[in-house]
């Protein structure tokens, strides 16, 4: 049993980036705190994702207006544009884009894997013991990204928290390239830590090892052993089954360190994160409610909703009638935001955006209430049928 | 002289929809209210426009904070899209876009004969004595609009203000062209009057005559001499040069019957505006703050920011220091909007659009204050000045 004990936590000294707290658990899931430098967060927690500097559609105050107190950066995007010296001279990316609550920055690596080009133009990167080295899917111009790079260019981006350069492999990956993977994740970590960063900063550790519970498990050990403040599970959602991923969490997130915050990078649906806080999961991000947002469905305890399907034409009823963001509680009808849809009027897509991550904020806050009453298993069960997916798999 | 005295006004009974008092004048200028259902207006004023049921890239909420407190519908786009029965049965505009201030529809005639085609697919409509035949510029349906027709679609739309149907040449139309819209426009409006409308709906009349001051004239004193609630100005800025505008504004604007309202239509820049309520005119509608916003222009006090510029690349000040847009006033950088805008994120252009609106709202608000103060010359020249444009034509 390697549950933190309620009240446990990370040392808080004068030197700390961060204070993280276990204030309930129930099964695996915990309710805890976060305290970071712009913000006090309640975990479990969902961070919306700002990938160029903006959380798509919304501004700063429309992301605090739907609960999120710590949205995602994208370092890869804001690094090739507009600069990371930019944004530090002008005042960092909080002041930037006029975020004032807690933000982490991841470190690039994942979009440079995913979006550049190599030298050769191929949608490779060369990956070296050194680092990666790529072209930017902008301009063509040669970029490369190091643990200690993502380091400095994140210090200059000036968010809360950090993350460390990791290899990410394809979930189709054969089991001798993800151990690679891992070693070469477990190098760059050490690596990431022997850099200095702007004071203040957070640092976390990424688990690799795909849909192997075993290679996570032990890395998940290299990596709590070294000085990082929270530990992340990457290379999820990159493919593999989503079944696959459910299960493995559900083996491995709870043997991540109980005194460091857990974070599911990239992940997912309301099932997953449902699921995933079952498992262990604090924290999580991704673009799945803004860019379904932005495709015209809205997320709701009932299910998707298409706004543009012919159905919602004289529908007088808002998208969730006991919802309290400013689309539903604003008194949009279903039958108004599908005309704004049709004739491609974009404040739509602010509504649906605003509504999406008012759900998923709203979701994480019942999670947390659940855990909180002890009941996080019911809780879900129900969640998971209204949300119609009534089949639970067995979790661990 | 023409002008109303101070007090003056449109009767207000228990059937009138509207009242008009006109509070201060100077020079041919007036500081007057406008009594609607759903707000009092202060006037000269600026009326965003919402075509589709939207003021694009905002909400309605977002439209009142830029102080507007009328908007303007257009009948064409809902009457095709979503339907006016649709709009009716959900409750009209007001409800279902969310509006909760004064509005006025225009007739749709404009619109059909700029967007739609005729029976044989040429951007042409079919005008007759009893009105536009035409097709849909959306899928090809077959329209018909009258001046009854108007009203009634207009009478389901629901908004405070009608505007009854006519007959606008483009602004190269010769003068037998412009004095048979004149006459066309005159018998439309005799049917429009005669048309049972919507209680509590105010209906006005629209003056043609393109650049001929003459006919302008003569055409506001026959429309005048009509039971109209409000003589509208068409036919401006449809191709003709923007001094011939202006001229002849300055010749006819004042003669129109100074006891009702005056609504210059679909003008201007804030130059026109400027000038127009120098000229004695009282209301304006135009896309450009909105559609300018858009392709990334922001109006200032100080002449146009065109944000894509390099030159804002590390420019850490807003648009303007002095305004109070959610946009200046939230310290968004110019530096941040262009790399929004660059970097294509849609959020800029509800920024800019927040800006261009408040922007137009104080140039009226300024207006107002410098009518009651009795300086609306000088205050005229000096923001002329600042707007770049130093030259100010004689106005008679």
């Amino acid at each position: 049993m390697t549950d933190a004990p309620v009240g446990g936590g990370r040392p808080f000294g004068k030197d700390a980036a961060l204070r993280f707290r276990v204030l309930h658990t129930d099964g695996h899931a915990r309710r805890s705190t976060l305290e970071l430098p712009h913000a006090t967060v309640e975990l479990p927690t969902f961070m919306p994702v700002g990938t160029q500097g903006s959380v798509k559609t919304l501004t700063a105050a429309d992301v605090a207006g739907t609960g999120a107190r710590i949205v995602l950066g994208n370092t890869y995007h804001l690094w090739l544009r507009p600069g990371a010296e930019r944004v530090h001279a002008l005042g960092g990316l909080h002041h930037f884009s006029r975020w004032p609550h807690a933000m982490l920055t991841d470190s690039g690596g994942f979009q440079a894997f995913s979006l550049a080009r190599n030298a050769r133009g191929d949608r490779l990167v060369d990956l070296t013991e050194e680092g990666v080295a790529f072209r930017s899917h902008l301009d063509g111009a040669r970029c490369f990204l190091s643990p200690e790079e993502a380091v400095r260019v994140q210090s200059l981006l000036g968010a809360d928290i950090q993350m460390q350069l990791d290899v990410c492999p394809p979930g189709d990956a054969q089991r001798p390239v993800v151990e690679a993977a891992v070693r070469q994740t477990t190098r760059w970590a050490r690596r990431a830590l022997a850099t200095p960063r702007k004071e203040g900063q957070a640092l976390f550790g990424i688990v690799q090892g795909g849909t192997h519970a075993d290679l996570r498990v032990a890395h998940a050990d290299e990596l709590g052993a070294l000085d990082f403040d929270g530990l992340a599970l990457g290379g999820f959602s990159v493919g593999e089954p989503v079944r696959a991923m459910h299960e493995t969490l559900a083996e491995v997130a709870h043997r991540l360190d109980p005194t460091r915050p857990r974070y599911l990078m990239g992940v997912g649906t309301p099932e997953d994160l449902v699921r995933a806080v079952h498992a262990g999961v604090d924290m999580f991000d991704c673009v799945l409610p803004t860019r379904n947002a932005r495709n015209g469905q809205a997320l709701t305890r009932l299910g998707k909703v298409v706004i543009k399907n012919a159905r919602h034409k004289d529908d007088p009823r808002p998208l969730d009638p006991e919802c309290p963001c400013p689309t539903c509680a604003g008194g949009y009808s279903r039958a108004y935001l599908r005309h704004l849809f049709v004739a491609k009027e974009l404040v739509v897509l602010r509504l649906l955006s605003l509504h999406n991550l008012t759900f998923y904020a709203a979701l994480m806050a019942g999670a947390r209430e659940a855990i909180v009453r002890g009941d996080y298993d019911a809780w879900m069960r129900r969640t998971l049928d209204d949300l119609g997916t009534a089949e639970v798999p067995q979790l661990s």
